[in-house]
């Protein structure tokens, strides 16, 4: 599996500044041809300037691609499935992308003949191993090149220096400011890294943020939401259907008009170090308090725990870049098989930040049976009398310990 | 391990209808002699009329303790360093209480003598559960009695019938108000369950809470805080130092005016069916979020994991009533083996029901190290060369895979 | 959930003392017409002599069933590609019987209309759980009786009386002698019970056990055995295949010859208590270590590890009757979807209770590459110079550690 | 934490050839002085042969130790009390003998202001990371020279070159004859790798094997012995007081004598390739198996399943290397946690291979009770009737579910 010469790299490519210089730089140290892959994953940003760049730069195949309904339905709704969280704070937003364009690179550099893959992602952060150990599980022989740990570019200023050496433009963001944050957006999160976020004592100010109001500037009234769930995805949002893009766009503009989805954190790279993160998650953050609603009616206790119980490996697994693996196939498989009788309708409150349940039903899968559980008399559906067997065997084994303490 | 007459019998006692019609019903059907506990674990009630209502009776040994504080430092905290939460909701803060309970029935027994303890919980619930195995595991010959699954006193009216019968008084609830809901309250928090929460798609009046204000109604303006840990416990707020109970007391306080810690659920009981229950955790919402910030600073990777891995089945010990077991020992040897670092202040804004991280520092202990972490040059701290040999040997098996697949 | 009057029970009927007095009995004490249900899942007892019996009972449908093929296939292999055991010790040949049995007396039911399920085991044992369990998951409505719990025929003393008073046959073993032990088999094993096993202490005498020889009397001279797999489940012996309950038949034949699969154990009853009990599982036993081997050879290192991770949770599962449960068939999808790569050859040793392997191969699915394996020079098959970076990022969390306790 | 130059080096010298070219080559390459540890941790070779060879080669400093005693008390013991195995098959010999290699190398370094170890570890294995992984723990300044990812050696031939050149004695093993295979040993096992084993379906040759006699070579009459257990360690052999390291150098001694311990394995190593292995631990296996039997008897239910559930875990952290890590210590804290009651003693019969259990007790600790476990009637010790309550509480969900299916 050595590496050895290049003949053609399939580049991830935004079309900034970054990948800009890698897509030069290729060129240049390599001297082999480039092919740019540009994706829509609903980071917001126009492609088409992307490809004008790369045809100025001499690329002669260039793809672009809205992968935005495929992210959803085949990446993002399956982790909701699990209710994923990492380290209890973080919807992996950047992670659930990472496995889908190292996936598509591969595509085409089958379909281009091309022996290489290239990314942008540094040295030090977990997106190189999303990109790399997805890329080699769906192509074993393929090339990796990752600029950011050859070259010497190590600085800002450094490649700055290099761009305007080659007559690279280097624009100001989309938004026509330029934002002294590392970030990376797509259809489930826009996130934030670097600069005074570097001392987690430090509270972020609120231009920062990019797609939510903070709560105190949402509106002062309420927003009610009914979200209808099959086999544990949305497919309507307050009945009307909608394809997964679509529902979590939605979810989207709704949480981030009414402050929902922030989270400030320090978490754990993969790579070893701590760092900290900004992220906002408007809809998923609505998705995860909904799904854990929608199970509460319909799961069965004892494979709702178990998904909680799994559900921490599940997520490092997805934060590792673990997506094409025996083991992440493993647990989806135990995942997706609950999901069957996931289904109902979910009614939220959303309100200044707050995702508030404030109703579930399901007419064909609730298990909640309030002639069981009611206090008043049941009529025969309850034996309250079993409660004394019940619980004198399982203190079986604790009253024998004890005896033996004594 | 069988059941047989009872001599003296130590009784759960609130001075409520329920447990006031208890202590009648034991002192008639089993003509033995009645020792009443009554105890202040911060439910908010004076306890005084408990004893003046035992006396009248005819009890002669009545117990009134004050156990905030052993129920803080010793339950709460302990289960805090957990982030223990069940079904990825729910608090625990009745489930917390019930071993404390359990532990003062047996301890009392001992002192007069008795050869059995008495409950006020129901058949269907939780409590008995909790109760019971906590008194069985640490006095495996107690006899318990559990009126409820032994009288046919099942409905209110009947109920009401039998304290009419026997001149107990039927008073309202302590605000002179009589809520439809049955509660539980501690320090901790308070529960609400039944009426109209029987059935789950409907939300409950904003008059059923009563510690917390509702976002729409807390102040315009966020709360600032300061909580300082030491070995994963929180021992100042705001730079005061407090004993456990005074932190959560104030905890409760704040939070509850800014409108934090509703959580409106289905949840699955041990008994096993679901329930609908609401609940009222101020202090304990706010103290997850912050506990969970600190060791995102102080706390390993791979320890933090592993806490999460095992946080679910933690939290199922306690909610089934497992507090005094071998497994929950087990756990928690592994838990407070973690906690000797985590030592530190953390910052928070609280706001309108949202509880957020502004910010979080170690002088001893951080993990975080901004030379590793930052986008700039790094001066030799972390080699990005080194990411090369970590992701090809990760890699390693998922490609013999990929080979074998081709 | 009430229990009411019974008007026809089905009655898993051994043709045994026990059964037949319950069959009595339910005449007697339940006034309603029996339904009998004898089953071959392999126990090595004649069946015809129950016919005879039920009909001179009185009993008008009557059921015998060969059911040894769906116990092998779609009970005893599912399990077996978990690695299954139950305690380090216990491979489950008791337990995994007892869900068929549950579901075959739940399909009669319906199709003799009958409201009622009976069955001969007694209240401190795990069988009751099991077959009750099993029968609830698939008719919530089915009454079941179960005779040890409700009568007072307690002690083996009784019972007899009982038989005698009714004219019921009480015959000698199969094999013309009685055994001191409560035993049971089907084609996984045969377990004891009872008697001098009763004291931990003793060792029982080498006439208790029924299938196999001992080491000491096993042959000299060792059997080499080649095991073919097909998507983890064996299709053939030495290369000739078979049917799922033939292979496991031979392996018992060819297991209980070579003195393999003997255990004498303390193991932990679902109901609370420790229990002793001695087992014989030749080819179960030949399984296990095969099926490892196969697997080391086939199978990725992390679906092996999750799958040792989550092997002892299924094994309870199966051990405490939740084999119709959400939970043990999310846990069979996990495993189930590994097996696919599971095919090749075992080739083992087996001599005087050992069981060795003796060597492994998969032309389809081996992962094993003796090029990156091997000592010598691999002509870049593996870079050793990957190792470093992949300790070195490894090593980084401790290492920010260690630093902070200098 | 980069790499620089290096003034004195520690280095695990074992004197045999390959550790002796690296004497060489790190004077020669680096420069720097070196220093040589040599530790008896059981391996069965004389040590002295390392002195006058060090000696002979200029070293000044020569560490010599004898660390067979701390070896077995503080790292095999701790981790036969999880009934710790790899794969199902290895019990970790070689692994758990690294962190105390590594251990002792950064003490001798801070005893002589060395800046740096080194070790004879492949770039291809797992002795490589755990001795690295427990040296960075350690000291997180240390510098690791690992000449194997260095040099240019990577083949027999070439190393025997090398020392051919610089005067390096190549000896015979210590037997006089010349192993083809890899071997390493100390108290716990020896292993064998390379050569025919390369081949997963060849069975190695009754000569490779130097710890046990064969099966069918051992004695023809069983050997019984009693094991007498402490807080889970063992203390006594048949009533004779040992100490930790006798214990286990005594257990080698019988279990090769009857065929005991051998394993013929294909494991996953860490950095991420299968390889074969073949394994002699006479006196682990042993050991493993008495452990659980005395913990059949004392250890609670529930404690013993935990146990059992993170037990992979744990075997993984010691294959990774990870001893001296926070998750181990967690583990180690749970384990330890239960084994306060892990007292009694063990009768095993031992015959050509085969271990077996002829019976155990404890008189302070044993939870069996054979007044509740027996068939007959238990007085009142457990009263059958519970058991209705316990499987109707217990089918519940199960019945709620089925019915939502019908």
């Amino acid at each position: 599996m050595a590496q050895s010469a290049v003949k053609k790299v399939v580049l991830a490519y935004s079309g900034g500044l970054d990948t800009s210089v890698i897509l030069k730089w290729l060129q240049e140290e390599y001297g082999c041809e480039v092919v740019t892959f540009t994706a829509d994953i609903g980071q917001g940003e126009e492609l088409e300037p992307a490809r004008a760049k790369a045809q100025a730069a001499g690329v002669k195949e260039i793809y672009i691609d809205d992968l935005r309904e495929e992210f959803v339905r085949d990446f993002v709704f399956p982790m909701f499935r699990a209710n994923a969280i990492y380290e209890g704070e973080y919807l992996l937003g950047t992670s659930i992308a990472r496995p889908l364009i190292a996936k598509r690179l591969i595509e085409i550099a089958a379909e281009t003949g091309a022996d290489a893959i290239s990314h942008g992602a540094t040295g030090k952060g977990n997106d190189q191993v999303r990109f790399e150990l997805g890329a080699y599980a769906l192509n074993p022989e393929i090339k990796i090149i990752a600029p950011w740990r050859e070259w010497d570019l190590l600085s800002r200023e450094k490649l700055m220096a290099y761009a305007e050496k080659h007559g690279i433009a280097v624009e100001m963001k989309r938004d026509g400011t330029k934002s002294p944050y590392s970030m990376d957006a797509n259809l489930l999160h826009i996130s934030y890294e670097g600069y005074d976020l570097e001392d987690p004592w430090v509270e972020p100010g609120e231009d920062m943020w990019r797609w939510s109001v903070s709560p105190e500037q949402a509106p002062d009234t309420p927003r009610t939401l009914e979200l209808t769930y099959e086999k544990g995805d949305i497919v309507a949002i307050d009945g009307k259907a909608m394809s997964p893009a679509e529902v979590l766009a939605e979810l989207n503009r709704i949480g981030g008009e009414n402050g929902i989805g922030r989270a400030d954190i320090v978490e754990n790279r993969y790579v070893g170090m701590k760092s900290r993160g900004c992220y906002e998650t408007p809809g998923g953050t609505i998705m995860l308090k909904a799904h854990r609603a929608i199970e509460s009616l319909t799961l069965d206790r004892e494979a709702a725990h178990l998904k909680d119980e799994l559900m921490p490996r599940y997520a490092s697994l997805i934060y590792n870049g673990y997506w094409f693996s025996p083991e992440r196939e493993m647990l989806q498989a135990a995942i997706d098989k609950t999901q069957t009788v996931v289904n109902g309708v979910v009614r939220l409150k959303l309100y200044k930040g707050n995702v508030m349940v404030a109703g579930r039903k399901s007419e064909t899968n609730s298990l909640f049976d309030s002639s069981i559980a009611t206090f008043e008399e049941d009529a025969g559906a309850y034996d309250q009398k079993d409660a004394t067997g019940f619980i004198r065997l399982n203190a079986l084994r604790l009253r024998v310990q004890g005896r033996m303490k004594q």
